[in-house]
């Protein structure tokens, strides 16, 4: 018996989130079946960290013990082979039997796409969050200069826990523009509050259009004061990695 | 009454094709249902090109006859507003009343994606085909330099009439290297066989990893003798444009 690693890619559309609920189809499920059809007899995988329904991953990570006989490879093709096309184990390893993907986790990173038409493109609205007005990218990267540190994200989201913390500690917070009137947003802290990256995506877009005031985000971020209502559509996030102690 | 010309976008993942089905889930029924509901009652639209199941379109072509009193900015909103998330009108303009998409194009334009991978990448195969091992650039272009002119292209599909010409005109025929192993196919003709590019994907592909010659190739198109079975799926392909002799 030995534990695991993988690393998850799948396309969020048609998941109900990331966490095994009965009867529904998630990433946990779907992985957890694929593996009982190799032999795990485990109650649970763990995931790294939570994905909404409609959220996508390149870099979800996950663990479970299995007793596998052949070479990784021949693990990795087999749980491939079972794996529906939506879901895809990018990676896999062994790890030291204590390994645990959301606690022993350092860091987060997610990407959250858009793009600006004043008209629907569906071919591009799978992946990307369509927007109109164009938001201002100059107020988008004024916003985006104060998320970095630590602050209580209180205005953005909510703890895991009633009672836990909403303090977290955001490293990296940084719109890219892209051809065809698109923007990325790449966001890295210690841990996410649920919902928070959408929040926050909401939050600098409204200011970007001129809705919010970027003083008005710096209050909320400062003093955890209140902000207009509204979260950015699950299909534009995707969870990019996740960073251990050893990587 | 007047009659419409409408570009359209759809992601092909969830229709059955573009042409009316009973009873199936297909760009003409969808696009006729959400003009019903603006009070048509043609028997009819009419589209440019048959896309099969699965096939995705930036640039199809419909043409319908509607009474409408307002401008026609209010009418594409309005369609839009009818139509489903996986389909769109981009462009809306009158167009003379004997207008038909189909009979009178002069031309129209496909592109294939295709990336290189020895493992399963769901956030990109939804829009293309993923193969392994990985294709050799100078023979794509090589078999590519083969298809312009006019040729007998029996070997790559069937007319749209049993006993139609299997002769069409290719213009252009090119393979552009993208970041990320991708590679995009682009071809124009005067019209297509059934399946004819993903037939001619598939053989070129065939043909850059080194399972059939270049020179296979040319005698299919020069003589029509047979090549091995196999088509390219439909996820990789997209619908550019069509043109016609005013644009």
């Amino acid at each position: 018996m030995a534990r695991y690693k993988a690393i998850l890619i799948y396309e969020g559309t048609g998941f109900q989130g990331s966490q095994r609920q009965a009867g529904l189809r998630t990433v946990q499920g779907e992985l957890e079946a694929a593996l009982q059809r190799l032999g795990w007899t485990g109650r649970s995988v763990f995931l790294a960290g939570r994905t909404d329904r409609g959220v996508h991953a390149e870099g979800q990570v996950a663990a479970f013990d299995l007793d596998w006989r052949h070479d990784l490879g021949k693990l990795q093709k087999a749980l491939n082979a079972e794996l529906p096309p939506d879901l895809a184990v990018r990676e896999l390893v062994t790890a030291p039997d204590a390994f645990h993907p959301r606690f022993d986790a350092r860091s987060r990173e997610y990407a959250y796409r858009l793009f600006s038409d004043p008209l629907r493109q569906p071919l591009r609205e799978r992946f990307a969050w369509r927007v109109w007005p164009e938001p201002d990218g100059r107020i988008l990267a004024e916003v985006a200069r104060l998320l970095p540190g630590t602050h209580d994200f209180r205005a953005f989201g909510s703890a895991p826990s009633p009672q836990g913390s909403t303090q977290r500690t955001v490293t990296q917070a940084q719109w890219h523009g892209l051809p065809g009137r698109e923007w990325r947003f790449d966001i890295h802290a210690d841990a996410f509050l649920y919902r928070m990256v959408r929040r926050l995506v909401h939050v600098q877009v409204s200011a970007a259009q001129g809705r919010v005031s970027p003083h008005e985000v710096g209050l909320a971020l400062n003093h955890g004061t209140n902000l207009p209502a509204g979260i950015a559509p699950a299909h534009g996030l995707t969870l990019v990695g996740v960073r251990y102690g050893s990587n």
